[in-house]
């Protein structure tokens, strides 16, 4: 490697390349071994490291698990295909696809409870998960209220509130009984409850 | 006591009083403590005994913490009023109250994750409290359903389950951000999603 950037050459760049496969391992880790199988130190075996090793990288334990759902969102474009312009429809591909990975749903609700606590790693994130999530689901249903797809007089604010409620209600449903068809649960609410119906 | 039951007298009696006793105790440390605040050490405290001496009359601190959300329910008619007819109405009112005990809320969500797991003492809790609440809500849609109060026409089993979720998400998101008001949310879904509009 020659290049000339300080940041990205010497024991820097190295750190930082180890502390993004790092990040990847426990994201295999978590999606292979469930979260229960996704110890720390099962994660610092498959990257051929001691705990210590890992805890190099990460402050914690929770800053390296906080970062994973931080991977997991930057990889879902991979699961629901480019820029997705319907937010209710790439949630419920989204919902799908977390039927096949129960050990990062259980990481993600574990960590959206652990992170509702002042000081935890997770807290920032999930402050900007739900922020972000919201702007995206509202901006949608203003312009379906507009185009009158939408008849329901109700703030958009709400029902995107609603909507990503129920998306974290059911994955907890769904952690205790693995039957339950989210996906179709959560089209049920956006097609039969939210949406008007169509005019034949 | 002169009482000849066996089973409510002597030292074995005294233990379920004690055991009562420390659940009472730990489910009103939780209510004013908050979740962190609520340590199994601070709950001993507060019953006069050690750790070890709680983890006498349990067999874990989950086994506790579990029991404190069973005698929350049984407390759930105390702040609801006797004989509730009307499901949904009634579970808006428990989620307005809970907005006033954020450490059972924190709990309840907490065990809802941890409970996932395959043989945690909270495994039963959760089946039992998923299956009960939607066979309520179902009986209360399905009657709805016949009486064109709802036209949606939407397995009630699908619209409870809907229902359910939201309460657990917007307990999640209120965990995050208490400015939220849950049962103005919770309401909104009812009365204006789920039921039909009144006739006029």
């Amino acid at each position: 490697m020659q290049m000339q950037e300080v940041k990205t050459r010497g024991p820097y760049a190295k750190g930082v390349a180890k502390r993004e496969e790092v990040r990847q391992i426990a994201l295999e880790t978590f999606a292979r071994r469930g979260y229960r199988g996704a110890t720390l130190r099962e994660i610092a075996d498959e990257a051929g490291l001691t705990v210590a090793g890992v805890l190099h990288y990460f402050d914690s334990k929770e800053e390296l698990f906080t970062e994973v759902l931080r991977l997991r969102d930057a990889a879902a474009v991979e699961i629901t295909g480019p820029s997705p312009r319907d937010a209710a429809e790439t949630l419920i591909r989204v919902v799908r696809h977390n039927a096949t990975v129960p050990g990062l749903v259980h990481l993600y609700m574990a960590l959206a409870v652990e992170g509702a606590v002042e000081g935890h790693p997770a807290q920032d994130y999930f402050q900007e998960h739900f922020a972000s999530l919201s702007d995206w689901i509202e901006g949608e249903i203003r312009e379906l209220q507009s185009d009158g797809r939408i008849k329901l007089q109700v703030q958009p604010e709400m029902l995107a509130s609603i909507f990503m409620a129920a998306i974290d209600g059911l994955q907890l449903q769904w952690l205790h009984d693995p039957s339950i068809d989210m996906a179709e649960r959560l089209s049920c609410l956006w097609n039969e409850l939210i949406l008007s119906p169509e005019q034949t």
